[in-house]
């Protein structure tokens, strides 16, 4: 008999997810049964739920997801991206998406991009396609989907977000390009806005301005390692972003205002990256006589590639413990707990709520 | 005795340039005396003449410049950039600036944008600093001034357009990034979007659309390369740029309108260029969503670094017969008759008017 698998379907705005059992399908050639262990809820996760965001319903939310191996088929490699050999009981992180190297529309740079990818947690729910989102007690990794394996010691809500903050915050990075010695502004404090900060501490920054609106979420980005927080609803507070030579403006917020405000002070030949605004907004006002003689660069970012991914995973395995990570998941929630879990993360804002799946009862 | 330089300076807007002889300086240590025998009045010369840009007066106007060499001083190195030994006689261009490379701000990706730069055609002539603009018999070459040694045979009124419009285009390409195998639009077809098109051609760019609200320009275009042209001015006609996937826009016009609507239709991972909106304007909008959703990355360029100049002659030395640069200096000046060359430029605006200098009774 076939074991079943538990999953929460979404089907419309701000609407409880309904609890579905359906028996774990046949593996297909090169895909890997995960059990999983820990969901964190992304902000994007929450939009989807209050209809900011629309993806093809009914769908299983949840793409920062961690898991053990409960099978791998034969025709997989059977090696993570390091080479490591995959075995049944790891603890393994994987791309958001899958992306098929073969497509034409192929770009090594962005495999993100890709046509046909297969992104987890934003799939419609099919009789044959099921198991493709992260609250659930199992996931079907497809091929084409970058694992790797992590040490068994690691916070499960912190490692659950490597594969969507974390890597898109090394992402914005990469694109930055050398942090080393510069000025960098942060703009937008939440989880992304968070690791980058503290990326940017571990890489030499000189000076590390965070900028948000709520002076929470400042403090906690002097936890994180900013030198300089500047509280953007008081006007009277930005000296410090017009004084110092910005070299690196970080835009997590979204916010044309923010946007707005980082281009205009970046100095010479300073680098602006966009991230946060993945949302229909106002359009952002830049002065293109000072995008030319201070030769700026404005570059958006949306996910990541591999080696971003690599970069986080990397970052997250040495650094989860120097900084208060840990203290980001406000609160955690079993599976069968979800919607209270959505409830509390729409309700009080955490940086994340978590939702953990009990396997002790499972045989596969 | 010494012998005698003549120069036009421009003391105030819209005022005809006076005509100065004073001897010729003492040459400093590994300064280069120049006969000019060639300058092109750039756009913004015009501008300047206009009282639309402020330079500090009273000004030797003309950076556009070529000319033989009169005089070489033992401290100069005595080769030029690519190590071929100068001599008295050689025709020469040379970079716009002389940046030391001993400045503590000092970028080697931007030696343009160094503190204390000397820029020829835009100082101030004083009692010690006089010869330093293309309007005159004579220039005097700074040191870390980077000069290439030129054909004799080659036009002069072209040749003089290589260290700004032609220079400048080469950056613009070097910050687009791949040409060949893209499809790329180029807006505002003054002498920098011809060397453009002509650039992309020869980089071996799939289409090449031209924009420009300008019929004439347009059809200059075509000859220049262009695959596609687009009339800005016909909004019926724009459907081109909507619906090619376009790779790569390089804005040489500095209109809003325009780079609103290059940057809007740049397909995934696309690249646009801003050189010419060097003048005061209104915001030009961006859509952050498209910026990062598409990853685009827009880049301000201002002058240009070594190896576009080195580029820049290259291109013209290897391609100025190849397309229809000589007709672009639609009508030479001697240097007496500097004042109507300037009217003539106001008036006609023609792609480039020259000024030409007979040194045949000078001896030195």
């Amino acid at each position: 008999m076939k074991k079943l698998a538990t999953y929460y379907v979404f089907n419309t705005a701000k609407t409880p997810l309904t609890k579905v059992n359906k028996p774990i399908p046949s593996l297909k050639d090169g895909e890997i049964l995960v059990n999983i262990r820990y969901t964190t809820l992304c902000g994007s996760d929450l939009h989807t739920y209050c209809g900011l965001r629309h993806e093809p319903c009914p769908t299983i939310l949840g793409h920062e997801i961690v898991g053990t191996i409960a099978e791998i088929t034969p025709a997989h490699s059977g090696l993570d991206a390091q080479g490591n050999r995959l075995q049944v009981g790891d603890l393994i992180t994987w791309t958001v998406f899958s992306s098929d190297p073969n497509t034409l529309s192929y770009q090594p740079e962005i495999p993100q991009k890709n046509d046909n990818l297969y992104k987890y947690g934003h799939r419609q729910v099919t009789e044959k396609d099921n198991l493709h989102g992260g609250l659930a007690t199992h996931i079907i990794l497809r091929p084409h989907t970058c694992i790797r394996v992590l040490p068994h010691t690691i916070s499960l809500g912190v490692a659950a977000t490597i594969n969507c903050a974390v890597a898109t915050s090394a992402g914005a990075l990469r694109l930055a390009g050398t942090i080393s010695g510069k000025n960098v502004h942060v703009t937008g404090i939440g989880l992304l806005g968070l690791v980058t900060i503290a990326m940017c501490k571990e890489l030499g920054a000189t000076t590390i301005i965070a900028s948000d609106i709520n002076p929470a979420r400042l403090a906690m980005a002097k936890q994180f390692g900013a030198t300089h927080t500047v509280n953007l609803g008081e006007t009277e507070n930005n000296s410090l972003i017009h004084e110092l030579h910005i070299d690196r403006f970080i835009d997590m917020s979204g916010s044309p205002d923010a946007m707005e405000l980082g281009i205009e002070t970046l100095d010479l030949h300073g680098r602006a990256v966009l991230v946060g605004a993945v949302f229909n907004q106002r359009k952002t006002g830049i002065d293109a006589e000072k995008v030319i003689r201070k030769m700026l660069t404005i570059q958006g970012l949306h996910n990541y590639n591999y080696t971003d991914f690599s970069t986080a995973v990397d970052f997250i395995v040495d650094h989860w413990q120097q900084y208060p990570f840990t203290t980001l998941i406000e609160r955690e929630f079993p599976l069968a707990e979800v919607n209270a879990a959505i409830d509390y993360a729409l309700t009080h804002k955490p940086i994340r709520a978590g939702v953990y799946m009990d396997h002790s009862t499972t045989s596969r």
